[in-house]
């Protein structure tokens, strides 16, 4: 291995969650990453292996607290940040300040807003590191990959809003749908609510049953208002409207849109296949077929599909993903390579698990 | 035993599929009905219990083929048919010239469309039964209910369109939504897709993921144009997908509407709670709540919800039925307690099963 | 209304697990009760339908403290114990010493063993109500009816072991098995344990997988070895082991046993069919048929099916219960209705939910 | 790429099913291979992408009829085949016949038992190609790795089989467990019953339920008393029972055995221990530690447990795997691997996809 193929040395902050185990699926199998520190405050001490048995064939760092990590010694390339919000602000300042070569990308919603004004307006409070909330770049790596590549800090974007930010920006950098008649219904299977004990998560209170949550007002329409705006470049306020589903990975947005200016479905369709056409992990489907999540499960590919509604001039869109991969630690890894300059497809190449 | 009290004649024709069982399941509990004959063709000779092991401890009609049944000499009071499309009409036709006296209660989409212009453009042929047709009554019971009482023939509404009818006709009767905007985003347990040994509905095909079918082209749309044109007095045409859920029972729409004429959230609210305030199958929960379908599993109720999107003037509403019972054979039950004059609620007062 | 029939007054205690939701569901649809007091403590002064929706749409009494009944004035005719081990002891003993004329029927395990010392050895400390435990009678009513007639307190079974125990407690009285060569190998949806948050019972957690848990240890092994011991007239130790199965409903027990005295599977089978001839709630299949947890779900029915295993001499035995009903609340209402001298199947006619 | 690495040519015979779709998945990312050839009788002229979406990004072959291949032209280097019984003993024999260089892995029972007499009593007829039924290896890759080493047709093992025989052949073997007194109860997912359209494999006919099947009669048993029989030396009948799991992937098989001369049940651990220390694809927990099957989703491991019964003598042995991939298509490449002579593990170290 020549020297430029010495791996880079990777921390994973909070891997007793299912992102954090999602990170380390990936990162184990890539082939130029060392994972050399994994925290998980309630759990320190204790082998991964209790945490999640998947991991019982391979050797790993013990878990330890994030408190006890020493960030200049450690001399890490990156770190991945998967810990809950309000606590990621005080970690990721800290250790960029004691670890300034140390890149950070950080899969809280803690650096996506980039108007310290709207984090204080979703949020309720004034952003804690203000600075680095500004010099954070938004890590939809498709839509900022330049930026990215430059970046010390990047806010990995949430799993809902990659799925429909992949889906909408384009056609509204176009100016090809009307930014005031657009509904995003998206619906998440259960591992995009986490790992914590809560009763309305058990098993029993939500197999064999389907709801929407969180009507109104979910702290990711900060985030997909940032986006879309920026992309339309006016105001756009979409409704948006999560729902649970029985299954543990996935999330498939249906997106009902009008076409501006005479754009017809076919329109639609063709200007995502362009956008799209040279991205490794973005398909479009063939017109009039919709994406199912469970041929993306596990992977780290976004299907995406046009159908033209009967109600003339009105399109549906699909857009499927893997909430935990190309929503989360599949991203984060992608953002990784582009970040420390690996190939992008490295470590995430797995093909999806269906049946 | 009274006079009065002698227990009705019933038929299910169409015995082997789910609504089939699912009539089977609500009549043998009600108690002033007979199941006087069960039939399903290809298993024609068999014990109900062979097909439907769950009815093992009753005593049930052997299935006979729908062709043995001699109708004249049966005395039904009445029929549920639960066949397949097209053999529908033909049986239908057969058995009230041969038993004028027999009352029945169509499942099928048969007879649901009044239009004989609107059916050939949707099934690709003349109805072969026209004036049954054009006698058969819409079996939306809490619309139509004097209708029902009078009616020989209901045609029993479709699952998908009772679950988004209930929801909106109060409104667009009142014209209290814009009926050019209306989104309906419906989601469907795989009881919906009957008991039809297909590829796709296999359980390794459909669980642990979730996806849209039949986008611009499901035969339940003209049903729903049928009735929101009625209730808006113009034509109406709502954009909606269906999507497969993995779990067996329940239909959840989630509808998204815009106010009409400075009509707010609460004001639709307070429309649907008046136009259900009586009605026992029929439950409108408290503003900004949005039902689940685990709550309704196996009871004849319908949970609605309206809760104001952040879009001002605009709603989210959310519908809840379980498909086989309100959405199929209890509502199908419903209006035979009607039509033969029994206590409405009669023999479908279960509370739903959760968890 | 004659006297006879005047409603019987009842306590749900514990309303807020899903035992509590069970007893609720069947309570409301028996003719011949009124419930007159739901406790759950941390839920004390909410509604019934904040915690279970489903019960949305019925009158039932606003959740209360155990401790702020007033078990003389409240008059019960009987109460359904469904709390956590150890407050039950010191509920019960108060309960019965204030109301002496309320029966009891309790859910949890803590009357089920009649011995202190073995109570003692799997509880680790000594019965806080010996009297109690004394008069208590073991509530697997078609094994002691009798009793339970007469009984002020009943000791309502465990799921696992009324599931193992209809099956087997027949052939050991019979001597028709070797004592020494059982093994029960148990499957149990997920509401078997309990609506408590924790972990391992997230959907997440538990969904798309299978696993076998408490084995060597399991608290229900007590209760198998004091009825197998009673019925056999001998100490009877049985390999036991439960597994979590990815569904809310049902116990499936495959019991594997040698025929003693050249006891054939077919004379397993004959005796079996014998024993529970007229019994409403236990039905045997025909031989070499066994039982699907689906088609007992929601009902109180247990099926019992016997088949030939292809070594000499050796039987399959499957038995299959809803644990929420036959294994839990159903049987207590059939104990409810024996105490009280109500018809032993009253509110428990439901067919069983499937699909 | 040195002549070494030149990638070995492939066919996939019978790659609409899901052990075919499982193949296409794990070779995809092999590296030494080339996918040349992928068939589907009922699908040939289709794109892989229209029987499996989750393919649409990878160029694969478009599929064809096996009747149309020209083996001696293909020049392959190993043919997987997925075929259906009977299809399978004429398909196999015309390629050897025509193409002697190309190498074999069979993924059907046809070729699993060695014995002529055994293969007429288990399946009804005589082998049709009694010369290869003689030439072909078993393919338990962790027993009979030299001999699959040298073979040319490979007769790879069930997914029940494999799991059960993984667990019990060491100790058989070392004579530690009783031969006549063994319980296998086996659980499975849904993809071990492949994808033919059966209304028993419908999604609501098997999801929120149980149940055992094959009772008594199940083929995998053949090779279990083939298998069982050869590593004790002597005759070895067990009790077997398979199981249905509503989930897509994984058989948990408990198995209940008594140690032999004194043989405890931690002497059964350290010997599996022992037996497995080495393996890339078997991991053996840490003693009382039972396996769970989501803890090896997708990927090629068995995780095995021991952990002592309360029954003095007894143990409680657990074995998982994923039926697709270490119970079919994993164990597929893996013989691959050992017949090709690439390292054993390329192209399966993937790590089990959990949650």
């Amino acid at each position: 291995m020549s020297a430029i193929e010495k791996k880079a040395k990777i921390a994973v902050l909070g891997a007793s969650g299912y992102t954090g185990a999602e990170l380390v699926r990936l990162l184990l199998r890539h082939p130029r990453v060392e994972i050399a520190l994994l925290t998980a405050d309630r759990r320190a001490g204790k082998a991964m292996a209790e945490v999640f048995p998947q991991f019982a064939p391979y050797a790993l760092p013990v878990l330890s607290a994030v408190e006890d990590a020493d960030w200049a010694k450690l001399h890490l390339d990156l770190a991945f940040c998967a810990l809950p919000h309000g606590t990621t602000q005080r970690v990721v300042a800290d250790l960029v300040e004691r670890a300034p070569a140390t890149k950070v990308v950080d899969l809280s919603a803690d650096f996506r807003l980039s108007d310290p004004a709207a984090y204080a307006r979703w949020y309720g409070h004034e952003h804690w590191a203000p600075e680095l909330q500004k010099e954070a770049v938004y890590g939809l790596t498709e839509i900022y990959r330049s930026q990215i590549k430059a970046a010390r800090l990047v806010a990995n974007p949430g799993c809902y809003t990659t799925c429909a930010e992949l889906a909408l920006i384009p056609l509204l950098k176009a100016k090809a749908v009307d930014p005031d008649e657009i509904v995003v219904d998206a619906k998440s299977g259960m591992t995009g609510a986490g790992r914590a004990a809560r009763e309305e998560m058990l098993f029993a209170e939500v197999s064999e049953g389907f709801h929407a949550y969180g009507v109104g007002h979910h702290r990711h329409m900060s985030e997909l208002d940032q986006e879309f705006s920026r992309a339309a470049g006016r105001e756009v306020i979409v409704s948006f409207t999560p729902h649970l589903v029985p299954m543990n990975r996935g999330i498939l947005s249906t997106i009902y849109v009008r076409g501006l200016k005479g754009a017809s479905p076919q329109d639609l369709h063709a200007l995502l296949l362009k956008a799209y056409a040279k991205e490794p992990f973005v398909h479009v489907l063939s017109f009039q077929a919709l994406p199912q999540t469970r041929h993306v499960r596990g992977s780290n590919m976004t299907f995406i599909g046009v159908a033209a509604d009967r109600i003339a001039g009105r399109a549906i869109i699909g857009s499927a993903l893997d909430n935990l991969t190309k929503g989360a630690s599949g991203q984060a890894v992608q953002n990784m390579n582009v970040m420390l300059g690996f190939p992008e497809t490295m470590g995430l190449e797995q093909v999806a698990l269906f049946p």
